[in-house]
């Protein structure tokens, strides 16, 4: 008998549903509703009808569930106080996503010419781009538009390379630290005068590294106002754009301030070969001997770490930056997660604008979950099954690909987000399933909290995102404004 | 100096356009506008504020670019007549897609529990979600649904599988000329009882046959009032789930009734083997062999086709429906577009709902053209370089993967539709690069006409899709009901 035959069907319903919101004004403590988070890798866990709590700081304080004792005597005491906002059936809390790698300067070429090999891409393309963000005023517009965007999709803290000028790569934290947005924001430095063009490179090694501990001093004068927080990021953009000098520089300025490190890691082949060329050793090795691989360190691609790479990685706590649709462009081969996670490596989702064309995590979680199995099976019909594919289980489940894109960003950057869990900073998105033309309902055939979830990862677009919020406020709402 | 240094910076403007429409009730019959289309394979051409003509069959007869002597005057006129429809700056023309393998009764499970392997994704899932499709009442509610949801992503012809079902299959046609799309449908026959679930198959391969031949009557009578088309399709669900008798009889029936029939062909290792076992020899040759593999057929997925195999495609005239995002997760391959190009074989795009989650070609699009780059690549980085793809020039261009979407369909289903010239069915998306929250204009950084169509291809959400068109009639509006 078919298992669902006896069930009814439910229609999608007419229209979308508000979430219940606190007098204008008056900031809510209390969220009364449905959330999933991945507290642990590759498990989903679904709080129904949870009421979360949160204190004056933005940070989750208590998560009662209805068989809790004083779960109904807490609900009346939020409304009481006018503080509670009520999600409505049909709409789920998640995590805010976390971001871990995104040049904010290529936001306008994103989508753009990526038949281009690399080098043409990046030559013709993404420099002369770059560049232009010394001016100030276009540096703002991009930015404001790039900050609301990754809001609007529910990623509430983003690891940025800005551009290689000081004054708009400090204006970038302040543009995110104000739309609500937790920013980790890197000046990137491209100090070898033989490998970048004249136009677009630091003045000189010296001040590619002051550059840098100003950005850090500057940084930490905008976090001082900013409830979410705001980091500086030490930012060689990758081995291949600095000299030695350079990057022994930045790993000693790393130490010095306990700063978070950026860069790329073995993006595809090319940067493989490269490193190996000029040190003899892996970019992983080579990072590491600079003082650049270590906790707080995230780096980007990471497609070609061997085994041993991987346990320097596991070992100094460095984190890699998933990006999976970038990969399909640029890596020439995939990123194994599964391996990485299996050394305990950590690691999180990243869309890498515009290497990546997508600035949405959703369409990263699809991807990295698809690019996992082709990564197990193959990819050429024409070899031998046993023979196509990585010769070992590879494939991630979209319950892991979920906790890349939030819980393991949150491990990847040590900071206290990305579950619902007492301690953690209330970042989240608020997804309604039930959007006349994007309903999520599926009518009611599949609806095991996993399939549920299943739907929002897969299916959602970008009008499915109610709300975000960041440390507690209100980020971002879709709204009149948008339709 | 950077090229793009001395362009003035064009911030998106505030509000969404509109297409200026004639008056109520009157059906425009000429449309001013830019549009974009791909009449070669590989190559992209624009419109650029073209007047396309549209007689009363809903057919181009004429289209009239800038410098044509009677440009001005034929818009006069058709502003004169009052039915001019005027499509306004930053808005586009795209041709409608051809989807050509949705799975219809399968919308419900799209997104879910894809984790699972194929065979209890079927036993558990899709066969019971399937039978329930002999209620009529359901069948109607979810075809309703997602017919209008293909529309307004921009798909105006669509190839569907139904159910085991008949009267819901013939309703699903009936469905679809109603709501304005070109529908070609398939009852499924699944006559081996040896094969498939008592409860989900034909009474009997007889019976099978007959459904089949009342198909082809129902629907070739829905399209005498249907200005787009109806077409009735044989499909053999797939060669494991039919007797011999059964797929023979079949192809007894497309070729007395010249019909288009569709299967699977080689979905993935599992199909591949059964097939080799069951008659030692390819899916490709015993699908020839039982008269299946004949001009307009569509077989999708066709990721093992031999070289051998794809002479036979190629000599029959037959097409494959790639599916690419499907694959990642059923084909333990990837489809090798372009060898199969190569080989002259008739190719378009398809979802494949629900082995593939997306509804949208859009991201079958973007999928198609990252496979192929993994397939050229290869994906595991310990393999060497020279043995880590599938050596060989696979990688395909998004002016690739827009043609397969479009006038790689038409061709396939030997339609004249897919572009925008004389001849062709008006079926066209206008899509509107300028919705606030879902701005496609890049700063206007870069804005050569495939710059402007690539982020069209990669960036559009389904708010982007403000119009659709069938047969010179709007089909889909995205207006206040949607928003």
């Amino acid at each position: 008998m078919p298992a669902t035959a006896p069930r009814p069907v439910t229609a999608p319903t007419a229209a979308a549903s508000d979430v219940a919101m606190p007098a204008a004004g008056v900031r809510p403590t209390a969220f009364l509703g449905s959330f999933f988070h991945a507290p642990r890798y590759g498990e989903v866990e679904l709080l129904e009808r949870a009421l979360i709590e949160v204190d004056a700081r933005g940070v989750i304080a208590a998560v009662t569930l209805p068989d809790a004792p004083d779960y109904a005597a807490r609900i009346a005491s939020a409304r009481e106080a006018g503080t509670l906002a009520c999600l409505p059936d049909g709409t789920y809390g998640l995590p805010g996503f976390v971001d871990l790698h995104v040049h904010a300067p290529q936001w306008p070429q994103a989508g753009v010419a990526l038949d281009e090999p690399l080098d043409v891409w990046l030559q013709k393309r993404t420099f002369p781009l770059e560049a232009r963000f010394s001016d100030l005023e276009f540096a703002r517009r991009v930015y404001r538009d790039l900050v609301r965007k990754l809001l609007s999709l529910g990623t509430t803290t983003t690891v940025y390379f800005a551009s290689n000028d000081l004054a708009s790569s400090i204006e970038l934290s302040r543009i995110a630290a104000e739309a609500g947005q937790r920013a980790l924001v890197g000046k990137v430095v491209m100090d070898d005068p033989a490998a970048n063009p004249d136009y677009y490179r630091d003045a000189s090694t010296a001040q590619a590294l002051a550059d840098t501990e100003t950005l850090i001093r500057e940084v930490a004068s905008i976090a001082t106002t900013t409830p979410q927080g705001a980091y500086a990021v030490v930012t060689p953009r990758f081995i291949p754009s600095c000299t030695d000098e350079g990057l022994a520089g930045l790993g000693r300025i790393a130490e010095r301030h306990d700063a978070y490190v950026q860069s790329h890691c073995n993006e595809g082949q090319w940067e493989h070969d490269f490193v190996q060329a000029r040190f003899g050793k892996s970019d992983a090795e080579a990072l590491y001997d600079f003082g650049l691989l270590r906790e707080k360190s995230i780096m980007a691609h990471c497609t070609f770490l061997t085994a041993s790479d991987g346990e320097l990685f596991a070992r100094t706590g460095a984190a890699v930056a998933h990006c999976p649709i970038s990969n399909s462009y640029f890596a020439n081969s995939t990123c194994p997660v599964r391996r990485l996670r299996a050394q305990g490596v950590r690691m999180g989702l990243a869309t890498d604008i515009s290497g990546g064309f997508s600035p949405s995590l959703y369409d990263n979680i699809r991807h990295a979950v698809m690019v996992s199995r082709m990564l197990e099976d193959g990819v050429d019909a024409r070899v031998p099954q046993d023979r196509r594919g990585a010769g070992e289980a590879s494939r991630i489940t979209s319950a892991e690909a979920f906790w890349l894109a939030t819980a393991g960003g949150a491990e990847a950057l040590r900071l206290p987000i990305g579950t619902f869990q007492v301690g953690r900073a209330f970042d989240a998105q608020v997804i309604d399933t039930r959007v006349p033309g994007a309903d999520l309902t599926g009518f009611g055939v599949f609806d095991a909290p996993r399939d549920v979830l299943d739907r929002i990862l897969f299916l959602s677009t970008p009008e499915n995102v109610r709300q975000t919020w960041v440390q507690g406020r209100l980020a971002f709402e879709r709204g009149s404004r948008e339709a």
